[in-house]
Formats: structure tokens, C-alpha cells, sequence
């Protein structure tokens, strides 16, 4: 195979060696994971990390360090061989327990397990994406911070992938944009080794990635060979001379590179080589030392620990005097760089959400997200807006703001119509630092994006997706684009918060819990139509930040039954609560617009909210499933079907949301 | 604009005025609705219908009729306008209730209500992906049933699309599969407006996409004047010329030209003109005819009837001898291009399920998968198999199935690591006709290809989606590669059914469920590590169909409680009812493979499976949300986040499925 490709194999010694053999000996161990990729990219990896990473392994979180992702995530033995070698807080036990039961050395790498682990990998083309958003974070951080002579953000970002990343749709919508910014500092090094795990990809996968990426307008250097360590160092040179593009290098590669018997074939990829195939490779390559046994030479030739200190001490010298020169700069990019509010924050929010109040609007949810983003964003210099080409109907743009356009740096990002890419860049900016990213796109389109949410919540990073047009309630554009499983089902996604407000107030609200949060990302789901407002005292208003509040109380005090709503459907629950009071039936209304946040309250407060053994409705224009949680063997008024093409008015009743459907519900539970 | 862009504008006529008018007044009626699209490709539309779209109006189901797919399908007013105008069953009336409930022209293209219309369109990205589906299955359909001097399967899949289709990552996944496909009778019409909803696209798309193509090995005709009629139809004559090869045609336009003040802008692309501009519109390109009215010769113009009908004789003529010479391949070409199932399938579905049931093996159900696929595909030549680049894992393969291999055809497919390609592609395979197309991920990764499900289900398509690997029990690849939410949320796509089996057994009847599905697609869910097989009486495996039934009965026959249990929680179910037991209480167990067919039956029969007033605890390693539905008061073990990296014994103890706590559990709801 090798042959054939024209790939010429490593020359095998010590310092790729303890690569080779970490991977090989460790996923042996575990019985499970895969040594292919670590094996075939052993030479590159040394290359970039000994000669041209810039990198302090005693601080993992110095905030000018070169930021090092492994798209192809499932090769993580290799990530985790490159941080233990060059000195991060990465024992030896800790990869002899690759894949155990709370080891710093999970399957794939996993960002907050290890340190070193600049994001979390595994879903393919996600790391590539994550790298993009890296990437652009430095440029507009370095666009806003840098001052002529002090170069305080200048780093680069560097990112390995395999064949599966490039066929992933993600790195079409990652790579393109990278393309269309001039991400100059950002290299990718391809791991071509013609191997995907159906076998050779000659049958399915025959782009010209070369070619593909120069139509991105990428700088492409083609036909490296992977295992030669003086071609991968000047194609890393060469990259780093261009600096208005961001690179390409093609490595040649062979996977599994050492494993006599298996190399270059898929049987390498994702399992154990088998202990006679260990042995085999331990002799091909001429390591000689047993399991998790590294010499002391080659630790020597690896340790980054010297050298990074020194990095990163150039760097405080630079801050300290960037500090004196731009005090208050430098007291600001130290607050952004760490994720912490303003210290007016909290009174700014809250002066914010008084005047909301007190204005009484009735406008679409979505047009109060926008006030939310326009009343916040003199408070929060960090916001980093955009929109998966949607901004005029997502409204998530705000006076002032300033456009990227291609190669121009701002705080507002047209990403053309890539949700999944805009979602997963948006982690990446996080993970970077220094930035608080929105996007927004239709709720529908939530489902192009749906396993970069999920990123967003396993990874805690805040980051807020703005969700419009939110139900049957767009009308015309019919069920392609009328959510109705969407909202339940992003609920689902453990961490990740919903919000669907049904006024401006609790719009407003919504949008300073995702701002306030710091462990996670936030949804926040809203109505193209107009919603209207809703009286409430001061104590209601610091209740929606529980998830769901008593909004308004059945008369008397004394409900026979509750009626939950969220969003547009806050309104019909009240009407229904109208027509009960005039039937002599008092019924109280909660508006919900969190379930997640209200599944966190103590017992006691929930109680309060949903008295036990008071029968309940909940109505909401969406499937119903998850709502007998709340509702228990109460009933649920919502749709388990598709939507129509239609006015929207019409479809809420076609659908069935219309007081007396609530109203006879409510009786019929009542029994 | 057109001028920097050096379009030539159109040479206004009333062949073309119609489309542009029809647009442009039916969005103007409607107030909703995007005319840019129809009026910037009206000469295209015209040129490709009236000189080389070789279909029947007087029967949109003839079988070898070339397709015809707008990806770009906000601009629905351009294919209603050329099946009204060609003589297709959709009258005036209809567009004038453009948008309106329950009529044939919803605000996207929708399968199923209007004739002609060949799939639902919206999403961007997706309607070229169906006709890259359709466009295979016209070739492997081809392939099985042509015969020397009997060409019966010999038709072209055209499809417009726009620069939204051309950023969405599926087109990626799909345009580089039609390159290595070599789908020459593909060809698609790249409408280059440079125009997107956030402005002026050059901020956010500048892909070279003519290279972008040639990349993929596509034939590339760049540069065509979109509104020269010549120019097209030698580009159009130009791709069929090229057999080995799809072809795009990269078409600049004028968006919404002959809107003398709008064109060109986004303004145009996705609202009405406004009365003045309507106006304005009809003026500049000459049209004098009222809203509505189209005179007689440009209806003459427009007829494709007599054609239609002749071009469907000579099909007809041409099977009729193709029958004469090959009865058996005749009968079995309309069985399949009519969706039935052979005549001895039911025989042969029982006979399998009866030896699945004998051999009582207690093997993973993604390996019990592979059983059934093996065991029935000898009755279903038309099943289609493949893999998102995991065949080794999915086990989607057989025994005798023919790999397609690059250009060469074959009934499995190695679909690379393209998920949402995938499944668009089988969408549009199944919407061609001829297939029954199944395609496997891991679980987590139908997160990739959420909508593509959600249009599988909205098209009532016939699509079986294998995911495996289907909760913690996956083990050691970690939290980004185990489902928690993932099940949950795939139940909650509307006419989505689901299943998760617990053995062999149930693994059997769930694609015996599947196959004979006719008006929507199955998600099959399984496992990776070995289930035990249940003893069932013919009347439980009967019962298996309906979605839910009592799988171990309590003792004696009085349940004082009721587990729920799907899949690998199915055994744990019925240790803890063994324990239970043992304490004197006497609990029923019910497997619930399927929620989405147990809600079908009727209350009679759920109240039989879980009777009133029984308390109940559902068990499920995955988000508990859902399963208040059906234990009301009751209780769930279940885990709401995410999972860890570690070998699945492990894991399934650290996340509290173990007999104790189910016991535990039951115990607390009996109060």
C-alpha cells in the first residue's frame, strides 16, 4: 500500500518511538482504542511540538499560548503521549489507566479532564471547526488588544485531522469561512493516509482536497511526506510565512506506521494490535524498553518545561508593559481572558430589566431579544454576535455593531448559512477565551446544529444560541420550518438550558441568566409573532430566574388547578383562566419558561409552584411527552404532528390552542 | 451590481413573464412568500421544461420521467408556476391560495400535496442531496434491470439550487459522493446571484465553487449567462454529452430580475414586492395581463401534455416488449417501483422470526440486526444497505451483498463518515423508488443527520435508520460517543417510530416492523454489547408488534406495581422483579420496545399492558423526561447527564443501573 501511495516510511528512532510505543501499549492495555492514527502521525507531532509549538506545560490555561487540537479525537493516545513527554501534569499512571473509570486519560480527550486538552474530540470534522473559531478569537482579540509595539495576543493555532474530518459536511462550512477570513495563523495538517474504517477510501472518498482547498482560498501545501521529519518542518515554515491564509499541509502518511504486520490497513485504526503484533512492532521499531517505561534520554529530548517557562515569562514582560502603558486595557483583556463579568454588571442587567418592565411592550419575543442584546451589550464588550445568515429575522444584531467582512475583524459574523460550523466555531471561541458568543438561526435549524449544542454542554462553555421563529407560529413557511419537537427535545440535552419567554420582561431575564451563567450554554427560543406583555410585581420578576413562577394566581387564593404555559401559550393560558373564573373555577397559571432551571429548585419551591395534588394542565405549541413530568396524570394540550403552511392565527386554532380546548382540558382533569 | 458582475440581463418575454408574474403576484396575494428566486431563474426554468424535461404532466408517477428538485425551495412559486403552466393537475385557483391552509401550494415545495412536486424542499442543502439519491437509484436501478437493447431505466435528475445549498455542509457530503459515483445524468443549475439573506455574500462565501467541484470530479461549466436562453441550452446540451460525470452548470443571475428598483438586492429575496413595485415589475418586462390571467399562447407555449403523453407511450411500448422478453425481471421491476413487498414475504418474515425465536441466542442486537438483515434481504432484493464509514460496527452488511465501489454499482454503499448525507441520499432513493434504502451510524451521530430523519418522517418515507451503540453500554469511547438523550428525542419526531429491542427476538420483529412500514421511517436502535434472550409464548411475540406488552407477569397474576424496561434494561427489569419476588411483592414486567406503536393501539389494550391505579417505574439508561408519560406518578431510573469513559459493567453501576435501585425504586412509588 505504501508503495504504491509513494509514501516513504519513518525512520524510526526514540523520541517517535515513545509514541509509537505509549499508543501501542496502552491501548493494549485497555483492550480498546485506537493506535493507528498515533503511529502514523508520530513524525509530524514531534516536529510541531519540539521544534515550533509555543507552549508553557507548567500553565496550560497561559493565556498567549499556541493552541494544539486533535480533530481526529479517537487517536487521543497520541494527545495524551505529547502532554505527558513534554511535561504537563500528566502521569505515567495516569496513561496506564487509559479509558479507566475517572483516569485523566478518557477515550477521547475530553476538555477539563487533562490538562493540555484545548477542547473536547471525537464527533469527526468538530476539531477542525473548534480550531476555526480558535483561530478567529486571536484575530479579533488581537485586533481589539493588540497596540502598535505591544503584540500582546499572537498565537497560532495548529490542528491535525484525518480523512473522516474532511468528508464531514462541518469542515466544508468550517474551512470555507477560515478561508473567506484570512485565518493566517491557523495550520492543518491532514493525515492522508487513504485508510477511513470502511477500508481504503478509494471507493468512497476521491476528492482532490488539494484542490478543494485552494477554492476555499486556503494555502495549500500538497504532497508533504508525513513521515519525513525536514519536509514536515518546512512546510511548517512555509505555512507560518504566509500570513494573510490559513494553511493546508498535506502529509502522506501510512497508518499505523510501525506495526509491521498491520500498517497501512483499517485493522490498525480502532482496536489493539494483539499482544504478538506489540511484541512485532516493539522489534520493527527498536524501542527497547518495556510498557510505560520511557528512558531517561528521551524524556530529555522531549521536556518543553524549560523552554515554555521562558515563553511564557517573555510574554508576562510584554504584559507587564503593555499594563503600564494601557492600564485600563490591560485590566480589561485580564477580565475578558477570565471569563468575568463587569464589575457593573449586576446593577447594569438590572437596570435593564426594570426598564423593560416599566416600557409594558408587546412586541415578538424575538424583537425583545434584540432590545436585551442592544440594552446589555454597552455592559458587555465581550459579546461576539452573529447569525447562520438570519440576522434581519433573528434580530441578533445591535446598533453599533461592527460586521466582519471577509478579511476585516469586528464583533458581528454573517456566517453564511453554516449552522453546525457557526455552533461549532462558537465553542471554539469560548474555549479560546476572551469572548462571550452568540448566534442565532430558525429553532428548526437548531437540528443542523444539534451535536455542536451538545459540545457546547459537555465541554460548560457560554455560549448562547438564539433560536426565532419558534413554533407553528411563523405560519406560511409551513412544517419544514414550524418547530414542534425542537424545544422538548434541546431540553434533553443534559446542561444545556431552555428558555422560551413569553414577553419582553421575561425575555430580558432569559437573556441575563445565559449571560450570568458559567457552566454551560444557554438556548434561548424565540416568537416571530407579537407576544404580549404581562403585569408583574418584584417578586415574579425575581422569579423568573426559578424557571417558572406563579404568574398569575387563581382568585382566592386557593387554585383548583394549575395551568402551565411557556412562551407564545402563556397568553391562552390566561384567557382559559378568565373563562374558568366566570365558570367558578379558579385556576392559577404558571409560566415556565425554563424547565431545566426550575428542575433545579429545591423541593419546596417547586411545590409552591405546582401544589401536590392539585390537578394540572400544561399547554404548549409542541409535542407533549415531556410535559407529564409536570403535569403528572394531568393532561397536556399541545401537537404530536407536523405543522401547516398557513396564517399563523389559523394554525393555532386548526392546531387546537384556543381557550376552550384549555378550558375543557382543565374541567376533564378536574374530573 | 449586475453590471460589476457582468450579468447580462433577461431579454423580457411572456414565456418567462408568466413564471416571473405568477411569483411575483401569488407572494404579493399571500404577502409571504420569495419571489427573487423564481424571477432570477425564470430563463433557466423555461429552457430546461420546454426544451429537455421529459416527463408527463398527465401522470407525475410515470417511472422513468426525468426528476426535477428545487433545493433552493423558498422560491416555491417557480415550481408551481411551471407545473401549472406545463399542464400538471394544479389550477390557478390553487396558486392563488399561495400559502393558505390546505392548499396545493404550501409555503415550500411539499411531497404528497402538490403533483409533480418530487420531495419537500426547504432545509437548505437537501434538495441536492435527494437528487444525488435519486440520481443513484436511477443508475443501480439501471444497472439490475436494463438489458441489451432494453433500456427501461434511462431518465436525468435535475436540480436548481442556490449559494445556501452551496455553504450547508451537506452539499459537500453529497456533491463529493455524486463525483465518486459518477452520476452523469445528474446535473445541477448553480443559481450565482451573489446574493444571501444577510446582503452581498462576499463577506461570508468566497469559494471558488466551480474549483470547489472540479475537486470533487465533477464536470464543471462555469461562467453561463443565467438569463441567455442560447447559453443555457448549449450548457444543458454540453452536460449530457458528459456520461461519467455530474455536471454543474454555474449559472449568473439577476436576483428577482424584472423588479426594475429591487433586483439584485436582498430586499427581493424572501418578502412581496409591495403593489407600486408589482407594478412597477409588470411594466418593466411587458407583461399585460392581470394577476392571475395567463393568455392562451403562452399556455400553448407552456403544454407539455401531448409531448408527455408521447414520450410515456414510447416508455409503455418499450416496457411492454421488455416484458415479452424478460416476464419475471417486468413483474419484478413494477413490483418494486411500486413499494410492494413479494407475495411470500409475510411467510418468509414469520419463518424468520420463528428461527430467531428457536436459536434463542443471547448475542449483541446490532450482531441480532445483522441476523435479520441477513435472514430476510433473500426476500427483498430492493433492500439497499450501507454505512456512514461503520460497517464493521453497525454490522449493516451481508452475506452476498455487491459493495458499490467508486463508479462501479452494487446494493451496499460505503457512504464515508457523511451521516446527514447519508440519510438525505436514502431519503431521495426511497422517494425515486425501486429501494428500500437502510444506512447505520452510531446512535450519537443521528444527531449529524437529525433533520434528514425529520424529512424522512414528514415525506412518510420508507427509510430504515440503524443505530447502534445505543447508551453507556458502548463503555470506554466516552461521554461524546454514549447517548443519553438521543433515544428520548428521536421518539419525539412526529411519524418517526422507533424501536430499541431487547434480543434477538424483538430485534427481528422490529424490522419486520420496518420493512412493512408504508407511510414513514423506522429508527432501529442496538446495542454493542451482548443482550440476553427472552422466553416469550407466540402470543408475546405477537405482542411485540404492538409496541409494549407484558413481557414476565407478575405472580399470580395481580401486579402491585409494573416496571417498563427497553432494551439492555429489559434483564435488569426482570432481576429486580426476581427480587422482588423474593421480598413477597409481586411486580409485572413490560417490555416497551417501541413508545411511538404502543401510543398507536387502543386504550384497551394499554390499560391491559398498564393497568389503572398500578404504580409503575420505567428503567432506561437514558434522560428520564420522557417516561412520565407513562408511569404518571410513578418513577424512572434513568440518568439525566452525560456519560464517562470505562469499561460499560462499570458504567452501568456508577450510573445507578443496578437491581438494587430499580428494587429501591419500585419499592418507594408503592409507598
Amino acid at each position: 500500500m505504501a508503495a504504491t501511495r509513494n509514501v516513504t516510511p519513518p525512520k524510526y528512532n526514540d523520541i517517535t518511538g515513545a509514541i509509537r510505543m505509549l499508543a501501542v501499549d496502552a491501548v493494549q492495555k485497555a483492550n480498546s482504542g485506537h493506535p493507528g492514527a498515533p503511529m502514523g502521525m508520530a513524525e509530524i507531532a514531534d516536529v510541531l511540538w519540539n521544534r515550533h509549538l509555543r507552549h508553557n506545560p507548567a500553565n496550560p490555561k497561559w493565556p498567549d499560548r499556541d493552541r494544539f487540537i486533535l480533530s481526529n479525537g479517537h487517536g487521543s493516545m497520541l494527545v495524551y503521549a505529547l502532554l505527558h513527554l513534554s511535561g504537563y501534569d500528566l502521569p505515567i499512571e495516569e496513561l496506564k489507566r487509559f479509558r479507566q473509570m475517572h483516569s485523566k486519560t478518557p477515550g477521547h480527550p475530553e476538555y477539563g479532564y487533562t490538562p493540555g486538552v484545548e477542547t473536547t474530540g471525537g464527533p469527526l470534522g468538530q476539531g477542525i471547526t473548534n480550531a476555526v473559531g480558535m483561530a478567529m478569537a486571536e484575530k479579533l482579540l488581537a485586533n481589539e488588544f493588540n497596540k502598535p509595539g505591544h503584540e500582546i495576543v499572537n498565537h497560532h493555532t495548529y490542528v491535525f485531522l484525518g480523512d473522516g474530518c474532511m468528508m464531514e459536511g462541518i469542515s466544508h462550512e468550517a474551512c470555507a469561512l477560515a478561508g473567506t477570513w484570512g485565518l493566517g495563523k491557523l495550520t492543518a495538517f491532514w493525515d492522508d493516509n487513504n485508510i477511513s474504517i470502511d477500508g481504503h477510501i478509494d471507493g468512497w472518498y476521491t476528492d482532490d482536497t488539494a484542490k478543494r482547498f485552494e477554492a476555499y482560498g486556503w494555502h495549500v501545501i500538497a504532497n508533504v511526506q508525513g513521515h519525513d521529519s525536514d519536509a514536515i518542518d518546512a512546510a511548517i515554515k512555509a505555512a507560518h510565512a504566509v500570513t494573510d491564509k490559513p494553511t493546508l499541509i498535506c502529509c502522506k502518511t501510512i497508518i499505523g506506521a510501525g506495526s509491521p504486520n498491520k500498517e497501512g490497513t483499517h485493522d490498525v485504526h480502532g482496536a489493539a494490535l494483539g499482544a504478538d503484533e506489540v511484541a512485532a512492532t516493539r522489534e520493527h521499531i527498536g524501542w527497547k524498553y518495556p510498557p510505560f517505561e520511557i528512558p531517561a534520554h528521551v524524556y530529555e529530548a522531549w521536556d518543553a518545561r524549560t523552554k515554555g517557562a521562558g515563553l511564557e515569562k517573555l510574554w508576562n514582560n510584554k504584559f507587564a508593559e503593555y499594563k503600564k502603558a494601557f492600564p485600563k486595557e490591560a485590566a480589561e483583556f485580564e477580565r475578558r481572558i477570565n471569563n468575568q463579568l463587569p464589575a457593573d454588571w449586576a446593577a447594569h442587567a438590572a437596570e435593564f430589566i426594570a426598564k423593560t418592565n416599566e416600557k409594558a411592550e408587546t412586541i415578538a419575543t424575538r424583537k425583545a431579544s434584540q432590545n436585551a442584546i442592544n440594552g446589555l451589550q454597552p455592559a458587555l464588550p465581550e459579546f461576539l454576535g452573529g447569525s447562520a445568515d438570519l440576522t434581519g429575522s433573528n434580530l441578533t444584531n445591535w446598533t453599533g455593531a461592527h460586521h466582519v467582512s471577509g478579511k476585516k475583524p469586528g464583533n458581528y459574523i454573517s456566517y453564511g448559512v453554516r449552522e453546525f460550523g457557526m455552533s461549532h466555531i462558537m465553542n471554539g471561541m469560548a474555549l479560546h477565551g476572551g469572548f462571550l458568543p452568540f448566534g442565532g438561526t430558525f429553532l428548526m435549524f437548531s437540528e443542523y446544529a444539534r451535536n455542536a449544542l451538545r459540545m457546547s454542554a459537555l465541554m460548560k462553555q457560554r455560549v448562547i444560541y438564539v433560536f426565532t421563529h419558534d413554533s407553528i407560529g411563523l405560519g406560511e413557511d409551513g412544517p419544514t420550518h414550524q418547530p414542534v419537537e425542537q424545544t422538548a427535545t434541546l431540553r434533553y440535552i443534559p446542561n444545556m438550558e431552555v428558555w422560551r419567554p413569553c414577553d419582553t420582561v421575561e425575555s430580558a431575564v432569559a437573556w441575563v441568566a445565559a449571560v450570568e451563567r458559567n457552566d454551560g450554554p444557554s438556548s434561548l427560543i424565540f416568537s416571530r409573532q407579537n407576544l404580549a406583555f404581562q403585569k408583574r410585581d418584584a417578586a415574579q420578576i425575581a422569579a423568573i430566574r426559578k424557571g417558572a413562577y406563579v404568574l398569575s394566581e387563581a382568585a382566592g387564593g386557593k387554585p383548583q388547578a394549575v395551568i402551565i404555559a411557556t412562551g407564545s401559550e402563556v397568553s391562552l393560558a390566561l384567557e382559559a383562566q378568565k373563562a374558568l373564573a366566570a365558570e367558578g373555577i379558579n385556576v392559577r397559571v404558571v409560566s415556565m419558561p425554563s424547565t431545566n432551571v426550575f428542575d433545579k429548585q429545591d423541593q419546596a419551591y417547586k411545590d409552591s409552584v405546582l401544589p401536590k395534588g392539585v390537578k394540572r394542565v400544561a399547554v404548549e405549541a409542541g409535542v407533549t411527552g415531556g410535559w407529564y413530568k409536570y403535569v403528572l396524570d394531568g393532561a397536556v394540550v399541545g401537537m404530536d404532528c407536523f405543522g401547516e403552511s398557513a396564517p399563523a392565527p389559523e394554525l393555532f386554532k386548526h392546531f387546537g390552542f384556543t381557550t376552550d380546548n384549555v378550558v375543557a382540558a382543565v374541567k376533564k382533569v378536574m374530573g
